[in-house]
């Protein structure tokens, strides 16, 4: 049977392929890694390439944290005592380019045990292109389908809405970017169902690498302007809205005294407010905005 | 007896006061407004400067909004029914500078009513250097202490207090500034408190534009570095922090399907975010970190 350990092995060396794809990708850009202990048990690898070729800021995280179930915990599901410990894994992505024609990405695949026997797997990967490209658009939705349809029919139309209402802005009524898949608190009944289920996360977490530096090295050497540059800062300012004000990792880091660097690696370099900025109703930045909506369909 | 159509006449005034005083200062900015309505009662008048002289990005914010009171008041208050309806008025400011040795100001003087005669004045000022100039802060917190004396001998102590804590940002262990003063609820028995109480919110609404028109011509002109330009975008990010994951009006306002492009004036043109960026220990950025902190005695 699976144990936490082999999860927790697994989610490292992830990071490594993964820190290792991009760095190979990006061309001249290296990862700095801060490891860190948290007080009450366990810690993590923080993994974080600035100034690259074609990233500008990007973080490859992985932790396994422990202790005592957190309180609030307690209060929702009556399974859980006070006397309960937890074990947490896992890997978060955030890569923000420097080019307004190469999209920023985020991943996230997690797993989560607690002593009273309950266990869940997460996870998550969306794309926010500054601008969006159909074509692109496409690619992104129809590998994560195909990745999703090798475990469950089902999974991808499912996660898909789930990704689509959870990666939305209420204030801005706009999707944060063109979606992907979102799933949590994935379980089932040992011992087949957690050997499947981790399975399926090794799956997503595996396309991670190939899905983006494919899109990375597609565009970064396009030309753009200015005016390009300052719609990417925007673009920005609405990512740092969604992560500060919605975000469940990110409320959950900074109000359980998570480690505030790691949790905040996923805010850009730069980014802009401009008052009520609207773009030309015939430019590409307004032809980006009437995508920004839950139900498109891009997955061939 | 003081009206609610009194209060919110003279929030107007000064909101007209305080745009004309921070044109003149600026020398070339001028304010745009936009009138706005709110569908279930009441609207504001937004005013933005941009690309000023000395003002970077600034709002001055009228409103006066009225309804049935929310459900949320209904559930912490036994004295409120769900037939009781609210009127509420008040300015909002917040002014980014070019300059990084011209600090941050927010301003907010605010009254409430329902229709069950409940009633209060709320409000606050406080100070967001980029850089920490002692002079700069005993100048602010002395005229705040002034004004305060006036009206109750125990209102700056309290109030300042109340700013240390209010204008904190946990996650950092900051302080967003030099703080100032804040308060909340602020009520009486009829008649005579609340003309007093008014009269102490004329007085602070009142300070604003000699205080912050005199710290703005006092170093707009100053040189600058690139590193003191860098350091103001990474301060700006903090300010962007508090704004979206603590700030009470800011996430009333989103929750409540306020106007959002009103609510986010508060943020700053352009801000940064290094991974776990540390000043040099003898620097005026450490410096100011060091003053980031509750409890420092600014006032003479």
């Amino acid at each position: 049977m699976i144990q936490k350990e082999d999860i927790s092995l697994w989610f490292q060396s992830l990071q490594d392929t993964i820190c290792a794809s991009l760095e190979k990708a990006d061309n001249t850009g290296k990862f700095a890694e801060d490891k860190w202990q948290r007080e009450e048990g366990g810690g993590g690898r923080t993994r974080i390439l600035q100034n690259g070729n074609i990233i500008e800021k990007g973080g490859v995280l992985y932790s396994a944290v422990h202790g005592p179930v957190p309180a609030f915990l307690i209060g929702e599901n009556k399974q859980i005592k006070s006397t309960d410990t937890f074990y947490a894994t896992g890997v978060s992505i955030v890569i923000h380019p420097h080019s307004p024609l190469v999209p920023i990405i985020h991943m996230n695949v997690r797993y989560f045990e607690m002593s009273n026997g309950i266990w869940w797997f997460g996870g998550g990967i969306d794309l926010t292109p500054h601008y969006i490209n159909e074509e692109d658009a496409r690619f992104f939705h129809t590998t994560l389908k195909t990745a999703c349809d090798k475990y469950d029919p089902a999974y991808y139309e499912k996660f898909k809405k789930w990704a689509d209402d959870y990666f939305f802005i209420p204030h801005r009524k706009e999707t944060r970017g063109i979606g992907g898949i979102f799933f949590d608190k994935l379980s089932g009944t040992e011992p087949y169902s957690k050997q499947k289920i981790f399975e399926f996360v090794k799956e997503i977490g595996s396309a991670f690498a190939p899905i983006y530096t494919t899109l990375m090295r597609k565009n970064f050497q396009e030309k753009f302007t200015p005016e390009n540059k300052q719609w990417q800062l925007l673009r920005r300012g609405r990512y740092v809205e969604f992560n500060l004000v919605y975000d469940k990792g990110t409320k959950f880091g900074l109000e359980t005294n998570g480690r505030t660097e790691s949790i905040l690696m996923s805010l850009p370099a730069n980014a802009s407010w401009l008052y009520d900025y609207k773009p030309h109703p015939d430019s590409k930045e307004a032809q980006t905005l009437s995508f920004l909506k839950k139900g498109i369909q891009w997955a061939n």
